[in-house]
C-alpha cells in the first residue's frame, strides 16, 4: 500500500468560475479520483487554508509520496511545513513537483536555484515527447502525448542539471521545454512534471494520468530504510571506535557546531 | 584580475588562544597573504561582525570568486546576505566553501540538503588522495597530500551528488571522507574542499595553499556573460515573436506568477 | 522472481592451490550458494571456458541482472558476448560489476574510458564506509564494513563520475578508494563494487553477501519494458505524423546512416 | 594558441552535385575559413580517405580541441584511429561531434550506448532555444537561433544523461531534439552539437559559427597537465609509501592484471 498525499493551493478553482467547470472539487480531488482507481494507492489531500497547511509531522511521517501542486500564493506556505518536507524527502519520501509548483519554496529549497523560466497562457498545442521509452515512469505510453491546450513555459529553466531528463516539450507557438526531469536529493526521489495549468483540464487526460500513477511507483522509497540524519562527534555509543594506537594531537576546541 | 573576497567568520581567532596563535590575524588574513604572492588575484576579506557581514551588492557584483569560512556562528548570517550571494552564485560568482562551511546557511541553501557529516576532533594524519590528477584544481600535486593533524569529518556526507568528487581522505583513525567536492548552480561553479580546522596550522601548509589558488582559477566566471535572470510572461519586447498562425485557445486566467 | 547469471573467468580457481582452497567451486559457485538461500532468486552461472563464454541470446534475454567477476582473461571475452551484454543492459538488465571486473571489455565499453587504478595486493585491512545509509544497497548495514585482508585499490580511479558514491574504501596502507558506484547507461542499472580478490575469502563475509543480494534487487529492471531500440526515418508506420501543413524544402540526400 | 583539427569524412562533397554547390571545399574547409577569422585558432584538417585518416599519434599529442563531422562511412574510420583519440580525450583534449557524428565509432565509444535517435530529412524549420544563457558556449547568442532547413532529429536520443544540457531544438514538424550536450570523459570535455546536415548550408550561418568558435574556447585543455594513466601497482618508485608498520597477511597471486 503506498501512501499519498496530495497538496493543492486550491485557490484558483474557488476563485475563477472558470477553473471551477474544469476542477469542480479542486485540482487535488481530480487527481484523487483516478488514482483512487488503482487499489494499492491509499490518498489523502491536504490543502493551503488548512491548519498548518495540512500537513504535519504525524501524517508526513507516514506518507510515502507527496504531490504538490501550487501557483499563486508560494509565499503563504508556512516555513515549517517547508522544513518538514525537506526532512522527510532526505529521509525517503518521494516528491512530485506539479507545473507552477516550480516556484513553489520547497522545490526552490531542494534545488538550490531561483526555478525562474519563461511562460505564455495562450492555450495552444503542447507534445510531450518521450526521451527514455522504457523508464518506469514512460511506461504504456507511445512515443509522444499530445495536449490540445495548455500554457507553454519555456527555456531557460533555471534549475540543476537532473539525474535524467525523461520529456521535452514542443509547443505550437515555437518553443521547448524540458518538462520531465528526476533529481535525487538525500534518498528522496524528486520528479517534477511540467502540464497542469489550471485553466485547462490536463489532469483529466488518460495519458496525464498514466505518467503520475507510474512516478508514485517510481519515486516512493524502495523500503522502510530511514536515512539516520547524523550530525554528531565520533565516537559515540552507536559509531564505530577509531583504528586502535592513535594518539591525540594538537589542541581541542570545544565546539559542537552550529546546525 | 581576478577579484577574490575572503569571508571568514573571525571567532575563534579571537576568543582562542591557541588558534590566535595559529592565525594571529584570522584565518581570512592568512589565506589572504599567500594569495597576494600571486598578481592575477585582488583581494579583500570581509568578516561576521562588519556591518551586512561585511558583505553588499556592490561588492558582490564585483567579486569573481568568494572564499567562505565559518564555524560556529552560521546562525548570525543575515538572511539578506545569503540571498545576495546565492544571486551572484546563480549569475556566475565562483564559491569556494571550506571546512566547517559545510553547514554555513549558503551552502546548505545551494546543496538543498542538511549537508550533515560525522567529526572527531583528535589532531590525526590526514591524506588527501586526488582522485583525477589532471584536473585544474590538482596541477603541480603529488598523488596525495599528508597533514599531519586534522579534525576527522566523516561519512555519510549528506549532499547530492557532486559533478566531481576531486579529493578523497584517509584519516589516520579509520575513516574517510569525500574531501574535495565540484557542483554547479546555475553558473556558478562551487568548490567545497574539506581541510582547515582551526586548531591546525592547515593554511599554512603549501599544498592547500596550491589548491585553493587553482580552485579560485577554476570556479571565477569564464566571461562576463551574466545570466539573464528571466521570469517573465512571452511574448515581450525582448522576446522572439510564437511562430505565425497559431490562435489562442481557452480561458486566461490573470496570473503573475508569484516569484 | 528475479533471474541471475553470475559469470566468472573462473581461472585462478583452478590454476592456483590457495585460491581452490578459498573457492573449491569457483567464486561462481560460491556466491550462487549464499544467494540461493533467497527464494526470490533463480540463479545459473557460465564462465569463460564454456562455448561462447556461457552466454549467448536466448539466455541474455530472461537474465534480469548479470553478475561478472574476472581478472586476467579480460582479452580471452569474445566481442560478440560484450556486443550482447551491453545490447541487453541498455534495454533493461542489470549489471553488477565486481572487483579486478572494472577492467573488463564489458565495463570499459559502458564507462567510455580506460578504467584504470593503483593496486597493492598485501592482505591489509579494509574498511568500507557507506555514504549513503538508507540507500536500498545499503540495507542492514553498520556504518562500515570491515575486511580483514584485501587486495588494495587506490585512486585515481579512472570512470566517468558516478550518479552516486555508494561506499568509499580506507585502506590500513593509506589509501582510499571509491568503491561503490551507480551508472546508467539506457536503461540499465550498474554497480561497480570493489571487493573480492580470488585470495582472500570475500565473499564468504555475511556482509559483502548482503551487498551483494540488495544489489540484485536495485538493480533489477523495474517492470518488463524494453527500450524500443529506434533508430530509424520518420515517419513510419508506428510513428507520430508531423504537424499538419509543413512543407518540404532543400534538397534530399539519399542516407541511410550507417549504425 | 589553440590548435584545433577538423576532421571530415568528406564523401557527400565529393559525390553529390547539391551538397558540393553548398561546401564547394568540403565542410572541413568551410569551417576551417570561418575559424580562422579568429586569429588565436591554428587550424588543420583531416579527413577519411587520408593515410591513418589524416591523424596520427603526432599531431593529435599536439592538438587541443578535435572537430568531428562523419555520416555515411563511421565503419571505415580505423579502429587504431579511434583509439588514439580516445586516449587523448582522457589525457584532457576536447571533443566536439557534429550532426551525425553522433553515430561515429568514437562517440559511442565514449558514451557507452548506442546513441541512436530518430530523423526524418524534410527541410523544415529549427529553433534551437539556449537552457543556459550565460554559458561560455551560449556567448552573444539572442535567446533562440533559427534555420530555416535542417534534418530533424528527433528524441529518444539514446546517450547517458550529460553533464548540461545547453540547446533544445524546436522542430517545425512537432519534434522536439536536445541538441547541445556536454560530457566529461578523464579530462576531456565533450560537446555534442546537433544541427549540420550537409544538405542545408547550416555552417554558414553565423550563430551556428559562434557556437562551435565559443565551443572550441570552453572543452579546450585548461591547462597541459595530462593525466598521468596509471594501472600499476603500488609501490613503484614515484608512488607513495605505504603507512609504515602495516604487516602483509595472507597469499599473494603473480598477477598483473590485464589491460
Amino acid at each position: 500500500m503506498t501512501k499519498v498525499i496530495i497538496w493543492n493551493e486550491n485557490i484558483h478553482e474557488k476563485e475563477n468560475e472558470e477553473v471551477k467547470k474544469i476542477y469542480p472539487n479542486g485540482i487535488h480531488n481530480c487527481i484523487k479520483d483516478f488514482l483512487l482507481k488503482d487499489s494499492s494507492f491509499k490518498i489523502e489531500t491536504a490543502t493551503l487554508e488548512q491548519e498548518d497547511n495540512g500537513l504535519n509531522e504525524e501524517t508526513l511521517n507516514k506518507c510515502n509520496v507527496l504531490i504538490w501542486w501550487g501557483h499563486k500564493a508560494h509565499s503563504k506556505v508556512l516555513d515549517k511545513t517547508v522544513d518538514l518536507v525537506q526532512k522527510r524527502v532526505l529521509e525517503g519520501m518521494g516528491l512530485i513537483v506539479l507545473h507552477s509548483g516550480h516556484h513553489s519554496k520547497i522545490f526552490k529549497r531542494l534545488m538550490g536555484t531561483n526555478c525562474n523560466l519563461t511562460w505564455r497562457e495562450f492555450g495552444e498545442k503542447e507534445r510531450l515527447w518521450i526521451c527514455n521509452p522504457a523508464h518506469p515512469i514512460c511506461h504504456g505510453l507511445d512515443p509522444y502525448i499530445e495536449l490540445e491546450m495548455e500554457e507553454m513555459y519555456g527555456e531557460p529553466f533555471q534549475v540543476p542539471s537532473p539525474e535524467e531528463t525523461l520529456f521535452t516539450s514542443w509547443f505550437e507557438g515555437g518553443e521547448t521545454f524540458r518538462s520531465g526531469l528526476l533529481y535525487k536529493r538525500g534518498n528522496g526521489q524528486i520528479f517534477y512534471f511540467r502540464p497542469g495549468h489550471e485553466a485547462y483540464p490536463t489532469y483529466h487526460n488518460t495519458n496525464i494520468q498514466k505518467i503520475i500513477k507510474n512516478a508514485i511507483n517510481y519515486v516512493k522509497p524502495k523500503n522502510n530504510n530511514i536515512w539516520e540524519d547524523i550530525h554528531s562527534p565520533i565516537p559515540k555509543s552507536n559509531r564505530p571506535k577509531p583504528i586502535e594506537n592513535i594518539k591525540k594531537r594538537g589542541i581541542s576546541i570545544d565546539h559542537p557546531t552550529e546546525k
